[in-house]
């Protein structure tokens, strides 16, 4: 049987948006997590400098393995062998080397709802099960050790994600130790999507290598780094997987973009630059936290890392993607449907992604503030959760 | 139960070969499917102002989409909408998107052997059922309708290269017609792999759609746009699939490096570059038909396209992957071993690229001619195959 799998419903909110926007309208995406800076100066000035010198053939920049492998020292503490950074053309690909080279057709997985999406539908196509953990405010939308611990029979593998999408909540260190163990006794083995590292404003993330030295590992150049388009991530591989991941790499993806590795090394020394990015985020947010519960979205996911803002708009509909569709044509400000997230919970929440400039989030503010106050006032009538 | 793939055997050769001219031997380079030349210099140059003028995001090139499905008007005369273009990270990801997309878990996919070492292994790893179909010189190594016609019970799909991959051969149109009806009739879906198109000395290939409008057609800037490392690739998708295989897309892999779009772009415009490339081409393979017999290889499949020979050296080994690692060691040629795209025939032949510089196909073949007119005089008596 074919897998099915859902449309993802902000690609359609973004396609408007750019309608409107191509019929005059003043736009504000806040629909994806893209990073509105490029990447930092200097790694376009490495671009330049290799377009001209490099033939750019099939390659796996050794000396970028070297200095992932070292970030994994200096940040975490954790030692990492070169040869267990697979260099990939994004976290996407990553994710599917990872849940290729890990299970088998038919193993079941368990993530928490809601998730990113792509998760659950990447687990489909590639005819493995996704089951599916509902977790809300008590768990901070996060998966826990509890959650796990009480699936029986024990699935093949967990994903894990922290700071999470769309929630942008992090998983405290207590709890990370706990899944670790927990999947350590039931022989499950632990997928950990850390593509927004870098950017958390309650103390650092920490990574699942600290705790499961088995776990694999994924990340990318698109969201800390800003290098979207680059189309550079990789996957940490664990030793007794890494010769398997590398067999599986060489025959479904070959190598990720050369110059794109080449840039991606200059960027990783590039910290004040992009520093300054998360600087930016922090105020975002706290522009966001501060105007969002006046506007009546009082329940909001914490956001500890991340550049999102997932709220609970149950109070207004219950339906995220025809309410997002009308905050956009009203108001011109692009957000991401919760049930791109969660297809049961997510028809009460939306997602803000503040990745963009100050201004921007400004802007939004003032224009959604009417918008939200006339819908509170009348919402308050029509309750419809 | 987790897919068992078998590792490439060309990277350790290869690996051998760096690990030599680490030493200070001089190698030639035969053992990959990547030309010797970079991009076409006027990419280069739109890749350089692309870099200091846009933000590179998530991107897929509507201009890029519409000029691939004018060229598939232009040198096919087949009608394309350029939604039916899916832009990728290469022709491995479109593989992968075009094989989960058509196919379910369990799915038979018929295939020739020799082949492409990745289609095996990419259905295995998506956990599908490959269908080797043994191909000799009685049909050019080629996968025919009659192949097809007596699989019983018919396959859900089957995969076809034309030039093929390591042979070279060309489909005739009349047999590409005659697999497009058998496949029509048994409601089989085809998957083509055109990525050597352009690269044919025996006038154009033919794409699958001539034939068959319910195919799906792999390319990629790789070969005849000479690429590599830009990783930018395509599928083309039936109109009964492209919903589906963008589904996919935004969940498996996202969009492709936006630099690279923006470079192929031009690069479809720089036909007189490219084609000095396919003179050298020209020149490398009417070297090699001319030198190789000579050296005792009479049996080489016919090299209509791309830039491979594929050649018997049954008479000299049973081993292919030892022989090519002692032709490296002795003479510094590196070549692919047949057992990477055939593990039972295979042991018995070796694939030379030649898409290197016509001087290095010179110095190749001084210094293989006393080798294998060595090992031909001692071979006569010790036969092994």
């Amino acid at each position: 049987m074919r897998a099915q799998i859902d449309p993802f419903q902000a690609i359609g909110i973004s396609r408007l948006a750019h309608k409107l926007k191509g019929e005059g309208r003043s736009i504000i995406h806040m629909e994806f997590g893209q990073p509105s800076t490029g990447a930092p100066r200097a790694a376009i000035a490495t671009a330049h400098r290799v377009l001209d010198s490099d033939g750019l053939g099939y390659w796996e920049s050794p000396a970028l393995r070297a200095r992932i492998a070292r970030h994994y020292a200096d940040h975490y503490g954790v030692a990492v062998e070169p040869e267990q950074i697979i260099i990939t053309c994004g976290a996407s690909p990553a994710l599917v080397l990872a849940l290729t080279s890990a299970f088998g057709a038919g193993d079941r997985v368990a993530l928490a709802r809601p998730g990113y999406v792509a998760y659950r539908n990447t687990l489909k196509a590639l005819h493995l099960v996704p089951v599916e953990i509902p977790c809300g405010e008590e768990s901070r939308y996060q998966i826990t050790a509890a959650h796990i611990a009480a699936l029986d029979p024990a699935p093949a593998g967990v994903i894990i994600a922290s700071p999470a999408n769309p929630t942008g909540t992090i998983i405290p260190p207590e709890d990370m130790a706990a899944i670790a163990a927990v999947c350590a006794e039931r022989d499950i083995r632990i997928v950990s999507d850390e593509i927004y590292h870098g950017l958390s404003y309650v103390g650092r993330a920490r990574s699942i290598l600290e705790f499961n030295p088995d776990a694999l590992v994924i990340n990318s150049f698109s969201k800390y780094f800003s290098m979207v388009g680059w189309r550079l991530g990789w996957l940490l591989c664990p030793p007794d997987l890494t010769d398997r991941c590398r067999a599986f790499v060489g025959n479904l993806f070959l190598t990720a973009p050369s110059l794109s590795q080449h840039a991606g090394l200059t960027a990783m020394d590039c910290r004040d630059e992009l520093e300054g990015h998360v600087e930016v985020y922090r105020a975002n947010r706290a522009l966001l936290l501060e105007a969002l519960p006046k506007l009546g979205l009082r329940k909001i996911a914490p956001p500890d890392g991340a550049f999102y803002i997932y709220a609970d708009v149950g109070h207004l509909t219950g339906d995220s993607l025809a309410f997002c569709e009308e905050l956009l044509r009203d108001t011109g400000v692009a957000t991401a449907p919760g049930v791109d997230f969660d297809p049961v919970e997510g028809r009460h929440f939306v997602r803000f992604s503040f990745a963009v400039s100050t201004a921007e989030v400004e802007e939004a503010l003032r224009r959604i503030t009417p918008w939200f106050s006339a819908r509170t006032a009348v919402g308050a009538s029509a309750p419809v959760k």
